[in-house]
């Protein structure tokens, strides 16, 4: 993997880069869908192509535990399996033990868990969840992270980035001695602590890690805490390598912290949104099912080029949705997707020409209007 | 509508022909994928033309209720509702108010029912049913017709066939005070009587209906009697106008009734059964989540060229099916449609060159083959 850094704004921290992998070439700051359990849910990857994904993520926890690692390496890895032959990262295990998993316990050497399908026990270490990855074939993996709730005390932040660090350092070891195949990230914790993120980047950046993540972030504090959090740690980052914030998060999310200088982005808001009716649009979210939709001959958005806004009407789409039926849930995402990755091709486009603050005004100007 | 006669059987009864609508040409005999509400479950257009599609059926009753005349009329009709281009055929309500209506009642002039969404009392009357049918834009419309269950007594089964006579009639005669639009379809009824299948049919063919449908079959009754009331039925009816058995059925059903002169038949049995997870292909059919499949690099149907088996593998598409992930409902509709139009290609294809006694014994023979 090589990251370019091509252009840097004057009067901002945005950049515009790119990564190239055997698997090609990934422009950044860039949005990555997230195939959960190996699909984008409703897409298939024709549509994820169609909708501009460069390169889209997966979960090894739950991929682990279905269809497990015997299937996967059978298949041939990820790629292959759900026919996706572009960039794919994957994540480690660590937000799904703390969030989904039942009775994870964490100790020095890793993460007993039961799994959230059918209560079996496993083991997770850093060195298996590469080893698992490595399995995957993800182009990027993700070091195995100690993760928390918010709030959270000092103790616990303090706590969590140790452990963090310390796995971070096994599973880099591995990794080397493995080849050092594809990429390994590691991931900056340390909760809503300043200092601690600080201490956390440093202590991460001794190891030669292909690009760092900012984890711990979006998980329930106020946006202005996540904002302030993240520009204190973007710019504490290496220059030379790509910066990845886990797990966000809105339009307006994406836009700043792309201008603070992030490169990647994941997030399940725009197709889970998708499924539930809520939809991004260039004047502002909208609820499809909204009575005011039902004569409503007007595409979602008018500004949009995505294969539902080229076909569908908002009257059909509320129809569809207030019916429950299957299609509903495929054009939606489409749509968010498109939107989203459409979001930050704009992005690019600002950055390159240097006019990201014009475009930013715009945005924002956009969004008020309301649908 | 033009109904043309290009071929029949020298063996059988089996017949090829063509239904010319100013939507476009099908090619009898045909199957007709079910888009109950608004859309064949999980399909876009786009879909369904690459399963063969060249005419879908939507149903008066749920569209009636939602998204309701006032809207379908605002938007111009269910095709460009839907977008969908090609020809478009729709029951008359009749089989849902027996099915699925609330307290329905059946009187001289109509049925009052209450929504099975939101317990609403509405009433329907075969020029109503017409009415409906004429506003959604249908290219063929049925005549509403008073249904039955199995087993059904000489007497139910009479009075319902009497009823079907009388409204067939009312709704013909509304249907001509209209000049006419469109195409509009007589049902016999009869139950599992033939003396009363053969006085429906000379009841019905007084009137000079576009064609005419067998009601009433598949609601229960064994196998053996279904056929025998259909090649009872079927040659009753005139050899001008292109026959229609409702409801019907599994990929041995439609080629026995064929074999038997019927030209058109619809069923939602490929579509559910997709979202089932049972697949139909050529070796016969197979259950997707069964775990001698986990490992199986294999397509559903190695013989398909559906966008499914061209794509995925059984080992992907149990994953799928089992992780309960949208993608898998989708993918196993489009191949069980295209598994449908393309049993129904080559039955016309057999036709033309008067080999169906041939055809059918091979694709009895391929299907006890086993997966
Ligand atoms: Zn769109
Ligand atoms: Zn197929």
């Amino acid at each position: 993997m090589k990251f370019t850094l091509i252009k840097k704004s004057t009067r901002n921290r945005a950049r515009l880069g790119m990564i190239d992998t055997p698997r090609g070439r990934i422009q950044t700051p860039i949005f990555m869908p997230v195939g959960t359990v190996g699909s984008v849910k409703a897409l298939t990857s024709d549509d994820l192509k169609h909708c501009g994904a460069q390169i889209i993520l997966g979960n090894t926890y739950h991929l682990y535990l279905r269809p497990g690692c015997d299937v996967m390496s059978h298949m041939g890895g990820l790629h292959e399996f759900i026919r996706w032959d572009r960039p794919m990262l994957t994540d480690s295990g660590g937000f799904q033990f703390f969030s989904l998993a039942k009775l994870a316990k964490f100790t020095e050497d890793g993460v007993t868990f039961q799994s959230h399908i059918d209560g079996s026990r496993h083991f997770f270490s850093p060195e298996k969840s590469v080893e698992i990855q490595t399995i995957l074939g993800s182009d990027i993996m993700m070091s195995l992270d100690w993760c928390m709730g918010y709030p959270a005390t000092f103790d616990q932040a303090q706590t969590a980035l140790e452990k963090t660090t310390a796995w971070a350092q096994k599973g880099y070891d591995f990794w080397q001695a493995q080849g050092a195949p594809n990429n390994l990230f590691g991931i900056v914790q340390g909760g809503m602590f300043k200092d601690l993120r600080t201490r956390s980047a440093e202590e991460l950046m001794q190891i030669d890690f292909s690009g760092f993540a900012i984890g711990g972030l979006s998980v329930g504090e106020p946006t202005d805490l996540m904002y302030e959090m993240a520009n204190h740690t973007l710019p504490l980052l290496p220059e030379n390598k790509p910066r990845y914030i886990m797990g966000v998060g809105t339009p307006e999310n994406l836009v700043e912290l792309t201008q603070m200088g992030c490169d990647m982005f994941d997030c399940v808001m725009p197709s889970r949104n998708a499924r539930n009716g809520k939809l991004f649009t260039s004047k502002g979210d909208m609820n499809i099912h909204n009575a005011r939709f039902k004569f409503d001959t007007r595409p979602i958005d008018e500004t949009c080029s995505c294969y539902t806004c080229q076909n569908y009407t908002r009257a059909y789409l509320r129809h569809l949705y207030k019916s429950r039926e299957l299609l509903a849930y495929r054009l939606n995402t489409i749509h968010n997707l498109y939107y989203y990755l459409d979001l930050m091709a704009k992005m690019r486009e600002a950055i390159q020409a240097d006019e990201f603050d014009a475009f930013k005004r715009q945005f924002y100007e956009n969004r008020a209007q309301g649908v």
